[in-house]
């Protein structure tokens, strides 16, 4: 049933684009946009009729080229908004109505006002097929312009608001992925893993072996597209290097034995969808279904990537010069480096990989770039928050900073992050309201006394 | 999947509510509710704990009885509004920005000074298991204060749009029902059919034989709920009675030779979901789903009551009198009726069916009493629209009216409503689109010619 | 997918008989039957089209009335039978082959040679809409005119082994059925029930709430025909009165409390799979998916009824001689009964159940006719088995006779059967291998310390 | 729910086999295996134990070496036959009651005696998760075995006769597979495509395009293994290469618009069900479905290999000398080539692909190889049907040889088959099963009058 939907709609939807090149917008192009619109708007001819002019519409913006796309969304956001005189006559009467029993529907009236037209022509799209993707990926263009045209705010937060509301959690389901899953979605996943890319659909079936697992939210009008997803290892111990979970050659572990599970990999796939969230649900309700599947399993952690390190050290030269303590330039000396100004030290703050083979150098600077990544997570703010976005995440989340990791990640991105530190953040499931909580109140970072430790000079 | 979910929602809902005997809202509680309420806006420990809060509050508020439901929906209407200064501040910004690349900016913030906290409380139900029927059901009971207690206005405003987000018409999903559906799902249908009762399981089965069709709308989160249901008879030509329809021992006629589909029981089912429509895609849909299915089906119409002629002929006695012509009398003469106050007319005109099964005052009442119907069908207004609830409905859909039919529902009821008189609607496909627009434009009711004939005089 | 194949093929089945009245087997039809068969066995244009000489041969046949059935069954049965000449001559060749290394080639030969033509003909009905279906219902007839027609007998062997290949255990499946069910295999619930009458859909709904289970077997190819079901209900206690599980009005039990599961009713459904087995494995994997489902849960156990408990005792009269003891002839006295020979009593013994309602009767009776029972459970025999084919199929099953119920079935059928005794019978998981092995080797009865102490005078 | 089945019997094998290497089959293991073997049989304790002594000789199967596991057939097939005594004694009981009322309780009594204990083992094989795919496994070692010791025959044809009985044709299940089917499954195709290798996972979802078909049929028991399947391309014309068809950079044709679909590969997957035949219901019912989904098809055709063409020209060498024609000289003339025995012509007729290339050289050559081709699909025999495996398959279908494509196959693989060339067998809905009564009857082959023409000389 809903295999067919999708094709037909995914066809319904490709005849559309395919027909003509692009097109650009032509003032006659415009006028006849600005008709079509105002039909929508108006209604005439009932709620079907005004559907199927959604469905041209539709097709008319995606077959307009960038430029013909955004006066497109131009003439939605300036010309079909709220009217400046109605609104003022009905906050008057709102405003002398306080207090009386006329208030409430006064209010009522004033909210009526404000409601724009632009709304009434996003909705009609949802009935198209896929019309909801259709919207998500028209945002995905609105997003695009909006940097550099800031009329197009009022527009952006009315589609953001009914997406808000269509994308509420309660809409979504939580499903597993498997081998089992339709290749299509399968695919999809190829494309949207931003963590630790996907190399093949040998990697893929690896990421999906019964040692793993992969859950993802869909929303019912759009089931072949996966929303956000997040991938598992089901292991003995915290894992302590990505390059070991990907490994296609290691043996499975048995999964009714593991006793700890890491999220290795969580990717948000909508850019359309931005300022609509669903990361921390997905994780409690992964805990929650692990945790009835596997009731062994008593660690939940993430091997996470720490993508700002060395871009805040580069910003904060002092902090590389605080953590290196005197211990640290003895085992320095004895791979002949002597100060911090030494070209092979430099090389490896620089980022080139190349030392990461000699034993003994990464030896002597796995102390002090642990301590200051250490220092990083726990002090480093933004605005009052933590500096790094996915230690926000996964704080805010209700995790705490358990463990870093050397050389936890060895790929060229993983030196250019963090010189190849990962670190493992933990989901406690007795602590995550507390956690949560005092991070709202306090902003406070949780974290592992052994990380304290470690931060402490 | 949809079975276990919604027996865990049930169950889940059904616990909430059997724990204790429905509670008093004493101040001790109203100030425990105003807490919790003030929690779950401010939404501290993240929207995992603010969900968790909204289950408790809809546990307290099941627990109520109606006096508390009402207090519990007035504290959420007039404590959690927005702020009018607020409002008078961002609404000033907004005014003064018109024109300037402010504007745009400045309409957004006025939007949100206007979104009250009220909806923020609304939403976070969604969450719970069931909680959109949950919030449905919310309403039935507001729309019951709100008769006496306009207060409530905004609340039920607010509710109201944001259910329309949720069940816009994109999100829903026509499906068939048959006797191989649920018996839990069959079960709703004998307790929502509005039109003609069901008044067994026999009833049902033979509502759903292989020369019928049922089809519902439902929404993804209320997979055991129809939303609106039409029963169908395929036949081979209009039906005149409705009693015909229903005969539980009638012959089955083979489906792939019927050339008319009658659409005979069309029931709303949640009276939490007014001012939310659906019933005209839901007739555009099902007319589609049986041309693709039934290619030999040439005529789709109804088979409906008249629901407000007797009423209507009572506030406008007039009528009678105009609509009785000398042929007329002499065919009642002939039955021994000599004038309009006759007891035997009288009884009719009032309403007594037993002169049904007097053949021939029968047929001497049938030409005035059908002339009435078509000049109320035609001409009867209320503000500018049809009179007739069911026309109304009907003509806004694109039907017209084709046909009456005497004697076309001899229950009680039907005589109560109309003398026993039934009408069809034809939908035809060909016309449906223009019917539609002449009617949104001029109000003008479509009619056959039969029907405009038996109209005049 | 299934509901639409099954209705298909209902209808076709359907469409198949109601076209003509049942029709009498004439010689020149049963001439135009025998040159279908032929034709069908001799499979003369490949397989597609002789399948489509079954649809045929299968219209012909649900066409026909009674006898002419039999007459269509007994060509089959002694026309295309194996060829004894061919047979012998291929008996001859095996028989000389013993011991040669052509023995296998000569053993396949002879086994091809008995392949009857009839098993072809039967096989091909199988492809038809619902064919297994329909030859399951051909055995129905099969066995009805085999009473009378033994020559019947080789085909009724080669259909049975038929269908115990198709309907062999790991074919089945194990569904669960509730509320939420199709209506149309609810239906057959209520049609098939043999041992406590379905009287309403409420009764029903009543037997499938949330502290009863319902289990069935299908096959893949009858996907809206339970094989066997078992009605199961979940309470704290060994059940002791069937009127007390069957009560409508008996509040709901928190399955999730449970520690004993009732097995109270189990129906074979398929007349015409006699001689093919699946009770035993239902049972066990009915308390294997309890297990899973309900951990608290501890005892398995029947309410069954002692069907023939009564007819035993009038062909053993010195049963009850026997077993009535001064004790209870005291007992007897006190209500005015003085010998067996009182009419009271015989009125008893023979079966009118008013004296249920005379409390201290009853008591006097409970001991004696108890002390039968238990002797006809644990002694009573017919070829070396159990006596009582509801203990055979139990003890057969690994379970052991656990309890005796005095008017554990207060229905008439219940005092006709056995005084209105019913028998819990016990399933421990950790003795029914055990119980199985002794039973098959010994015949001997597993039963509790209570039952044979009430054995004893 | 399947997939969950699945997973759980493929984890169950895999566990099975994965705990020990492969065992060696000494005695003191054969004689465990004979006892567990006897236990079977003799099925104490009931079925359920019975099928639990299964999973356990299963497992010992599983972990046997190559030798072991020919021990344990022949084990099988040596021990528990038929007693050859009881047979004679059955067969003359049969025999002198020929004639006698007793004849068909004799019948029955035979068959009896020649039931083997040998099909009472491997039904028991079916109980176990994947039991069927354990069995047709299974009977893939057994036809290995076989072509070497003629002994495992009678088992052989018991296993065929009860493997035929499961997999009727009317236990199967035609699936459509797509790009949205499960990886898992698509996976198999790649694995189990017999005629055009499928090079990647582009490769596959090209051939799952909008303008291509696949259909496969399942068992229910083996829900995971496509036991058939075909694929076809939806295309204006008859398609003349196969390259063409494969090329993953062709446009996507518009399927509603085809009024042809090519079969361009049927590949059987089971080597274990070697003579259970479902490839002629597979093309009916693929046809059937098309038809209905597509109603602009009118043409329905292969584009077939011809396998054995070039290794019948070698055992034929006068076909060569016998087609060549003074016009086909000349024109080999003109590229420089003399006689029959130029090295060019000989590398050409050997099978040195190098010649395609060479235009004038391929086009001197079509003629004359194009006329062996036609002459060798219209008359090649052996033993009296057609030479050609692929020709035998469509003709016993229905089919007709239509036309033949040169340069249709220009891989290495084609020009060994034959030298390039491919044949599209034509499926004339009208004609097939008239085609399949000649076939069979005369073994006639059904050819166009262009074939027929090409095939003169």
């Amino acid at each position: 049933m809903v295999n067919r939907f999708v094709s037909r709609g995914l066809s319904t939807v490709r005849r559309m684009v395919s027909g003509k090149d692009s097109a650009e917008l032509s003032p006659r192009l415009l006028d006849k946009i600005r008709t079509q619109l105002t039909d929508c708007v108006e209604g005439l001819g009932g709620e079907v009729s005004a559907r199927q002019r959604a469905v041209r519409l539709a097709q008319t913006y995606l077959q307009l080229d960038d430029e013909g796309r955004h006066g497109f969304l131009r003439l939605i956001a300036l010309e079909f908004g709220p009217d400046p005189q109605q609104v003022a006559r009905a906050h008057e009467a709102y405003q002398s109505a306080i207090g009386t029993p006329g208030q409430w529907d006064a209010e009522a009236g004033l909210r009526m006002a404000m409601r724009s037209r632009r709304i009434r022509i996003l909705t009609q799209f949802n009935a198209i097929p896929q019309g909801v993707k259709f919207l998500v990926d028209m945002r995905v263009d609105l997003l695009r312009f909006l940097r550099h045209d800031k009329e197009l705010q009022a527009l952006d937060r009315e589609l953001e608001n009914r997406l808000s509301a269509w994308f509420d959690i309660g809409f979504l389901e939580l499903q597993r992925i498997t081998w089992n899953s339709p290749a299509a979605l399968l695919e999809k996943l190829v494309e949207y893993e931003a963590v630790h890319e996907i190399r093949s659909w040998q990697d893929l079936k690896n990421r999906l072996d019964s040692d793993r697992r992969c859950y993802a939210f869909f929303h019912p009008r759009m089931p072949a597209e996966p929303l956000i997803f997040v991938e598992v290892a089901l292991i003995d111990e915290l894992a302590e290097s990505v390059q070991g979970l990907l490994d296609e050659h290691a043996p499975v572990f048995d999964a009714g034995k593991a006793d700890t599970a890491i999220f290795y990999s969580i990717s948000n796939t909508q850019v359309g969808l931005r300022g609509v969230s669903f990361g921390n649900f997905l994780l409690k309700r992964v805990i929650e279904d692990l945790q009835r599947d596997l009731p062994k399993l008593r660690h939940f952690a993430t091997l996470s990537p720490i993508p700002q390190l060395r871009s805040w050290v580069r910003q904060n030269p002092q902090a590389v010069a605080d953590n290196f303590l005197p211990g640290d330039f003895k085992k320095l000396a004895r791979v002949g480096i002597d100060n911090l100004d030494a070209p092979a030290l430099q090389a490896v703050l620089a980022g080139q990989a190349t030392w990461a083979a000699n034993e003994e150098l990464s030896l002597a600077l796995k102390e002090p770039l642990t301590r200051i990544a250490a220092r990083y997570l726990l002090e480093a703010r933004s605005k009052d928050k933590p500096y790094d976005p996915v230690a926000r995440f996964h704080l805010g989340n209700g995790a705490r900073v358990e463990r870093l990791n050397w050389l936890g990640d060895t790929s060229e991105k993983g030196f250019d992050q963090s010189w190849g530190l990962m670190v493992n953040y933990l989901y406690d499931p007795d602590a995550i309201e507390r956690n949560v909580e005092t991070f709202a109140r306090e902003q406070k970072v949780a974290a592992s006394s052994a990380i304290r430790k470690q931060a402490r000079r």
